[in-house]
């Protein structure tokens, strides 16, 4: 519970929910992480230097001297949908503009979805070791989640969703990462995408796709998503924050025709619009350049990093822990032997060795054991030394442990 | 409901209140409103010719070069909070860093507060006229909706919500708009200012206060706004959407510090940052330039619209007609005999004239009798002559009812 929680209590009578509210570990780590001196693999930014700074320099001086008012109030920017329809055509995905909502990231997708689709109380399905944010998303609702273990390298755990299904859970929706899972890494196989899609189709269980990471694949191309399989009980999640940049603020969802006036109103009710500046800032950029080559530099520097780190730890951590290379994404995650505590070994390296991570912990949701011995590293952010650096520093405070 | 909701629900289960969603007339009115030919009052949109273009070119180049990755995942912009302190002692209120939550424009502010504040089911206060992204924020809640009535001229009936309050009423919150009320138009006296935030307090009953259009107002300085009188109960709602641009998304929300914490973690899961990008931009702008002489110059131009349109009411419309000049805002509201439907008055003006506006039930509320003899006029978007033209040509239509 927040420290303040307590107290704002006696003053201010809180919904029911904001009474048990927790303070966001990676909110925490934001602030943390912008120390200078710290090594963070905590967070899931972006490689900086990687933003395509100069063609958005470019494209805002030529949106905003643009007669047709980049300033004001103002329906979705069209071009930008037809734009995304050819991006997720390179995924496998058809789809049209018609189907296609613009958010204000992926965070705000997940938001309308969940709001669109959610009762108080009701049933959602997830993993057990899930993206927080969206544990965030659903709490105000106060529902029952149920969940699904995991292979660390396939992924969610197909059949156990089919039994929750068969035995008559009927959650709002299966939420699910195909690709370069956060915080697992892993990415669903062929059959599992298949799988999952049937089950679907069979109990009238959309799946919530959520698909941040779907273009930033290191071994080959990565399969489609799950969308490519279903257009009607697949409802998809992308976002620009992975392969432009996260502070445009800029991703949409690919529904099926039929919700996107139910979609419509939700988006206005949040906040009328998403930025129309932004919009049009990641469509001038989408029509200046090829965003393809740009999401193949991408591709080749986070794969080095990713190498780079799978090193550092073959190298440096102790012959009990467990990693798997992740072949999309952003993250690996580190399983320690279970005795040992990642929040302890956190507050530790921060203290001695200067190096962030996000434990475990912060990804268990429901009545699943916490992952009190696991670790998410991400490799995007910091270069090839900068991580052999700290996964070095950070292997010695683990063979203390 | 919307027209494809029936056959939605036949196909995907919604979320309960979604089953009675309704189409957003606001949200029609800005895709017929974008038509040339048409003379549109609907819609609030700030004059175009007035956004400070060659501002934002100049700090858009700037922050976009700047070393500090404005591209990246951040925390708040802190600079920006300091401004809001000094934006907010020029309306006579004083509050601190600290207080100040950075948002997406004021719809989502209230999103935040409501989120926090009230439980599904819940109790919750407001005019049986009002703003329908107010209606709209709340709607998923399935709330008990109390309202109260609404003088012309000095707003809110402060005496029907202490009759509620002392009944027995627990509203998760009162909802109020003290300056140029959307849409009535009207302020709040400074009497009724003061009883209704000691009956905030009496009661232990937070006020939202909307104030969007506070720095707009033409007679004289507008009242301090309700948080200048009561610094724990009324959680104050800003936005920059009408003094800078709508399209920068850029608000805030200034509410007692303890409340900080819980309402960041809501802002997280909602949409995990406001864009840097323009929140810079408009910390970049108010660093530059004073923005006070910009806030004159609207003010300036929209009081002399806003006459414009007082004295083609007066030339064109029927004499069994009621209208109050907004001493702030950006709204008149016109009253037409009881027997006058503004529905069909609207389709009449957009079929025979080209002239739009929204039509008064759009506004109403909870079980109140709706205003289907009303009109919400804009004037802060079309210049003198073209006001007075469609004054003229709407002025026509009414006399033939």
């Amino acid at each position: 519970m927040l420290n303040s929680t307590a107290s704002v209590m006696e003053e201010y009578s809180l919904a029911r929910w904001a009474r048990q509210l927790k303070r966001s570990a990676l909110q925490d780590m934001l602030v943390v992480g912008s120390k200078p001196d710290l090594i963070s693999f905590a967070m899931g930014l972006p490689a900086p230097e990687l933003f395509p700074i100069a063609g958005f320099i470019e494209a805002a001086a030529r949106v905003l001297t643009d007669e047709s008012s980049p300033l004001q109030y103002a329906p979705p920017f069209a071009p930008l949908r037809t734009q995304i329809v050819k991006l997720m055509a390179r995924r496998g995905v058809t789809c049209c503009e018609k189907q296609i909502l613009l958010t204000v990231g992926a965070q705000q997708g997940m938001n309308l979805l969940v709001r669109l689709l959610l009762d108080p109380g009701g049933q959602v399905l997830m993993d057990e070791v899930i993206y927080p944010g969206f544990q965030q998303v659903v709490e105000p609702y106060l529902p029952e989640i149920l969940t699904v273990p995991h292979d660390h390298e396939s992924g969610m755990d197909v059949e156990a969703v089919e039994e929750l299904l068969s035995n008559g859970a009927r959650p709002a929706f299966i939420y699910a990462i195909s690709n370069g899972h956060n915080p697992l890494g892993a990415s669903l196989t062929e059959a599992k995408r298949q799988r999952l899609v049937q089950l679907a189709a069979q109990y009238s269980v959309p799946i919530l796709e959520d698909d941040p990471y779907g273009f930033l694949t290191y071994e080959n191309e990565a399969l489609p998503p799950l969308r490519a399989f279903d257009e009607r009980w697949v409802f998809y999640i992308g976002s620009f924050s992975k392969i432009l940049a996260p502070a445009l603020r800029v991703g949409w969802i690919v529904v099926p025709e039929t919700l996107i006036p139910q979609l419509s109103a939700v988006k206005e009710a949040s906040d009328i619009d998403t930025s129309t500046l932004t919009q049009r800032l990641v469509s001038a950029f989408l029509h200046d350049h090829d965003v393809h080559s740009h999401i193949a530099l991408l591709r080749r520097t986070y794969k080095s990093r990713r190498d780079a780190m799978l090193e550092a730890l073959d190298k440096h951590f102790p012959s009990t822990a467990r990693w798997h290379a992740p072949a999309s994404g952003v993250f690996v995650w580190v399983e320690m032997p279970e005795e040992v505590n990642t929040l302890d070994l956190l507050q530790t390296a921060l203290e001695t060795v200067q190096v962030a991570f996000i434990p475990g912990q912060a990804f268990s949701v429901g009545r699943a054991k916490p992952a009190t011995n696991c670790m998410r590293l991400n490799f995007s952010h910091c270069n090839e030394e900068r991580i052999a650096e700290g996964i070095a520093r950070l292997g010695q405070v683990c063979l203390k442990q």
